[in-house]
């Protein structure tokens, strides 16, 4: 099964307790497409790049066999974020400063996603991942399909959900799966509990939920079935840019390889994007995840297996 | 096999954002004596209690099949405790006031425990929890059996690891797992990632350790096994005092009950330990692990065991 992204492509200037490094490729799309790509032999990314993108950036995707028709050039900056993470709360990221923070001109400003490329056939099924963006923009991308995709996954943040929370949850009922961080569950929901939260959720018209616990792993919800499943634990978080695209980029890549949606396989994802999401943090940027072998993606799930099973 | 467990009887006052409760039966003694006892057939708690205790309190353990004998009647006061859970983080019990703040004199000013009362069989087989204590007084009920009890936990707090760091460290070599808390366990090894503070703590002696993560669950580690359990999902936690004592008991009861200590056997006392600790925390004080059937742990378990198989 095709599986296509629309997100954010970035350079992103990061600062951790084990250094910094300027300016590296990432952004959600980024890292969704990469480590779907272990995964799915189709995958398509849907975003923006500006006038200072590195073209040999657009290698590496192309190097893992990532479509990149859905990509458009335009004549402003590529969108840049600045972000540190303290050593005493390594799952909260905070932002330093990002283009719209710094006033400067860049493709988000004005660049609205189109979900097909200009040959693309849009009556061929695919599986769809909204990344973290502006809640009308994706929904207009799920109104730009005639024929809807066969699962459809959405991600959203804590700044969507205060300057737009109805926009946010006009989409629930649209998607699939939901895949937050737990204070974005709480935000949504104004609930501490996660039991409520999920509840309140449900209520919203959300089917299927994962939400995101950090380094403390996931749950993943639907209807009255919960599943836990723990991170894998790594020597050093050195960065966790983009352990959460990488989260989806397993599970969505997963799910494009079943035959069938079922709650196994729903349950095998969070497994595949956990395994996924071990490898992202493990060093700065890109660096691990663009390196691995089928045989380390296999070992990483014994050992995450060997963590859960009594 | 018996269980003995030494450790505090308190009265304490509790406020969360469920409301109030003064001067409830309480301790860490208590909680794990009747979290074990729905386990163990043979449970003797070590303490003390003041001038000031209401005796029906002791009926309260006794209905329970719990041997008091190892409780002494000390002519000050009964250990008292304050403190708050806050709604953000229900995980983090906050001292308000106790009697040693107060400055009131209290049983803890002189009381020394002793492990077997006089009539008791001291060669006979037996299990031992030290709850959270002196750990000069820990050290030397270690060293007050002539025949090692066959399985030792301890439990320690952040106090003691401020102001004696050395004399918790001296425990470690002497006991067969560790209960704590992940805070502390980070707190013991100044390390923030949980699997530094694992192979730290083994470097310091420990064998076998549980660390708990309040309500992500918690992690068992002996050696190279890794073995994470989810918190069951309750829908209000209103009192989380206990809830560590509470998994004590449970654990250990768990572990009283089967012929051999095997890996297996630990985990599954993981597992019993999380089902008596979701109990403790969905009422004040003892109330909801006072009113429990042998069905009621069956069907939590069950609950907890569909959340985490695929």
């Amino acid at each position: 099964m095709k599986l296509k992204v629309v997100g954010v492509i970035a350079y992103d200037s990061i600062t951790s307790e084990f250094g910094s490094k300027e300016n590296i490729f990432g952004g959600s799309a980024t890292y969704f497409a990469i480590s779907s790509s272990y995964l799915s032999k189709e995958v398509r990314v849907t975003g923006a790049i500006g006038n200072d993108f590195n073209q040999s950036d657009l290698k590496i995707l192309t190097s893992k066999n990532i479509n990149i028709e859905g990509i458009v050039d335009l004549d402003v900056k590529t969108f840049r974020w600045e972000g540190k993470y303290e050593s005493k709360s390594p799952n909260d990221a905070i932002t330093l400063s990002n283009s719209i923070i710094k006033g400067e001109s860049n493709v988000l400003d004005t660049y609205k996603p189109t979900l097909f490329s200009k040959d693309e056939n849009t009556e061929e099924k695919f599986n769809l991942f909204l990344a973290n963006g502006d809640p009308s923009h994706q929904l207009d991308l799920i109104n730009q399909m005639t024929k809807r995709a066969e699962l459809i996954g959405l991600d959203t943040m804590d700044f969507w959900i205060n300057n737009s929370p109805d926009e946010v949850k006009k989409l629930f009922p649209e998607i699939d799966v939901l895949i937050i961080n737990e204070n974005e569950a709480k935000l949504l929901t104004n609930k501490n509990s996660l039991k409520n939260c999920i509840d309140d959720l449900y209520s919203m018209g959300v089917k299927r939920m994962v939400i995101k616990l950090g380094n403390y792993g996931l749950l993943y919800s639907h209807n009255k079935t919960k599943f836990f499943v723990p991170a894998v634990l790594v020597d050093k978080v050195i960065d966790p840019t983009g352990a959460g695209d990488s989260f989806a980029g397993g599970f969505m890549g997963y799910l494009s390889t079943v035959e069938n949606l079922t709650e196994e396989n729903y349950k095998e994802a969070c497994i595949t994007g956990t395994v996924m999401a071990s490898f992202c943090i493990e060093e700065f940027g890109l660096t691990r995840l663009l390196n691995l072998s089928q045989n380390d993606i296999k070992e990483r799930k014994n050992l995450l297996m060997s963590q859960i099973k009594i």
